[in-house]
């Protein structure tokens, strides 16, 4: 993996990542394919809409299929059919949100499945393991992501045994890596200015391909996520991609972006999609709404995506509330366009010198949907 | 519409049906496609598997969004991005399927609506002209489907209603058919011959674009089906379309197209899609089954669809397990792309002369599935 900064002006920049399966343009946005499909999506309409990186879920896949089933088959590309970049998570977040009976040691994690409550153990060293296996072009080292709140003791403990665990990460990674696969640290630290700058100052020394920082968007107010993002975005390496995972509000992007970071993830695109709400270039629209009812237009008249191209907000609006399978894939091809197109355009902004111009705009926007 | 025979042996027959919309090549498929979409699938993904006609259904679409919506967003076509020929049902067989307090007289039947209790009235008049607006390419006659059983009276009283609203639909849609669409008559009857031959005579006396046997495979035993298609298949008019409504099951199809059968309808493809059974050359499987969950080969060597060029059993039971919605596209497509493909093969071996032999060749195979 390779990163080079293309465009670089008061903090926020714009670049490339080079894997061996594609590019990446930064900053970029990672649909969410939890289970090795991003949901309602084929990989062809994946490509279709410009997705350059999905991310899919460790924890999930570890539990079903079983990531030695898709070892045997070939690897994570060849299982899903998408031979573009893929990020794996670390399993650390879904191992605390999801499962039961989690039993924390320096050694690793004890928990319950979520699907069938089988008894399993993930360590730092398991977690490489898994995500090498899968054959990911970027894994992420094995964290506790920090609950919120979390008093100082509690984050100080936590974040130093996520340190621990990222060294282990680490050396398992390097003598094990036989297939380029990048690897990111995770600066964990919760709303503790001090501890994640003691985090980034132990995951830089141990050195990674990238570092992400976790634990933001976990329930903190939107003031004490931007503190943050903004104390901690800069002092992180500057040659590294800089991932801020789990965020996706276009605000909180604009907002980290502004701040030097350059990977994003989040389900809400998608998520919103099945729901019935729908981005455009004035703001969210929920489609169920009567007014829509014989609305000839499409969604959004600026987009130019398969579902504003050849269907009415009538139609859509029909599909939804028929609880088609149409409805959420309609849906869902809409929604992820716009949000790559908005990171195309914010890209395009950043690169003409107009990244503030295009954070004014789009607040304007976004403040009518809050 | 103008329906054409290129190869007469034995009874059987294949033909082309030419529309204002394009061509159905006979025998015909027509995939379900209900609520205006056909589940799981995209237009595009019905093209490229080769479907020339859809059906979709009066009684759903009158009751939601309502014919009038479609026929002001430009009628059915252009509301479901659909630009091939289209089918309507007459609603009927909904009526009594699926909707409470049916009222029947002469006039018509009043019912209650299977989505929110409301009260509607249907005649012949109404379901005409909510198929005139949907701008089907095809309608079809109201009539009431003879449940099954049902002693002699009761057929011969509700047979002749449906011939009473042949006559009143003929007249109707004569009067305001201002966009060539066909009428199809609906030949009831039950399980008695010579009620279906007084049908038969009625509706051919009246005179229809085509004819179509309603009331079969309503539970009746095959023996009882296979009586009424070797009786009446080649009794209905040579020179016009011969439409057995409702029949999927291959073997049934197998029967129906040795008697001069045409056209055929179920939802036996896409139902079993999304329940993870599929249809292969070697017969049915269930991709749930344990034997798949590393099995590195497509549903089925010999098939060309898009599922089977890119996917494997173990990937297709994985996403059937985690119930994610690109297993019901992928299992779709692969059930539908193999009942289209069913029928082109059929109608080339009948075209050369071998109908029989490929007919004794599927027999073979359907019989271990049932």
């Amino acid at each position: 993996m390779e990163f080079r900064i293309i465009n670089y002006k008061n903090s926020q920049r714009t670049g490339v990542i080079t894997t061996s399966r594609g590019v990446i343009h930064t900053p970029a946005f990672m649909i969410v394919g939890t289970q090795g499909t991003v949901k309602a999506m084929s990989p062809d309409e994946l490509k279709e809409i410009g997705a350059e990186i999905i991310l899919c879920n460790t924890y999930h896949l570890y539990l079903r299929p079983g990531h030695e089933i898709i070892g045997r088959l070939g690897g994570l590309h060849s299982f899903i059919n998408w031979n573009f970049p893929i990020l794996t998570d670390s399993g650390g977040f879904q191992v605390f949100s999801l499962s039961s009976l989690r039993n924390i040691t320096e050694q690793g994690v004890e928990f319950r499945s979520h699907l069938d409550g089988s008894l399993h153990f993930i360590s730092p060293e398991k977690s490489m393991e898994i995500q090498l296996t899968l054959a990911s072009d970027i894994a992420m080292a094995f964290d506790e992501c920090t609950p919120y709140p979390a008093d100082y003791e509690y984050v100080l403990k936590s974040s130093s045994l996520t340190n621990d665990w990222a060294k282990r990460c680490k050396a398992f990674h390097e003598k094990n890596n036989i297939q380029n696969q990048a690897l990111f640290g995770i600066i964990q630290g919760g709303m503790y200015k001090d501890l994640r700058m003691m985090c980034l100052n132990e995951l830089t020394s141990i050195g990674f391909d990238g570092y992400a920082i976790g634990g933001l968007s976990v329930g903190e107010s939107k003031e004490e996520m931007y503190e943050i993002i903004e104390y901690i975005g800069n002092k992180m390496p500057f040659e590294s991609p800089r991932y801020l995972m789990g965020v996706g509000d276009l605000r909180d992007v604009l907002k980290a972006v502004e701040n030097g970071f350059d990977m994003f993830d989040c389900v809400m695109p998608t998520r919103n999609a099945r729901n019935g709400t729908l981005f455009t270039s004035t703001g969210k629209i929920s489609i169920k709404r009567t007014e829509y009812k014989d609305d000839p237009n499409p969604l959004d008249s600026e987009c130019g995506c398969y579902t504003c191209r050849n269907y009415s907000r009538a139609y859509l609006r029909h599909l939804f509330l028929a609880r088609e399978i149409l409805s959420m894939r309609l849906n869902t091809i809409h929604n992820l366009y716009f949000y790559l197109n908005f990171f195309r355009n914010m890209r395009e902004a950043a690169e003409i010198g107009r990244f503030r111009d295009f954070k004014n705009h789009w607040e304007g926007i976004l403040e009518q949907d809050s």
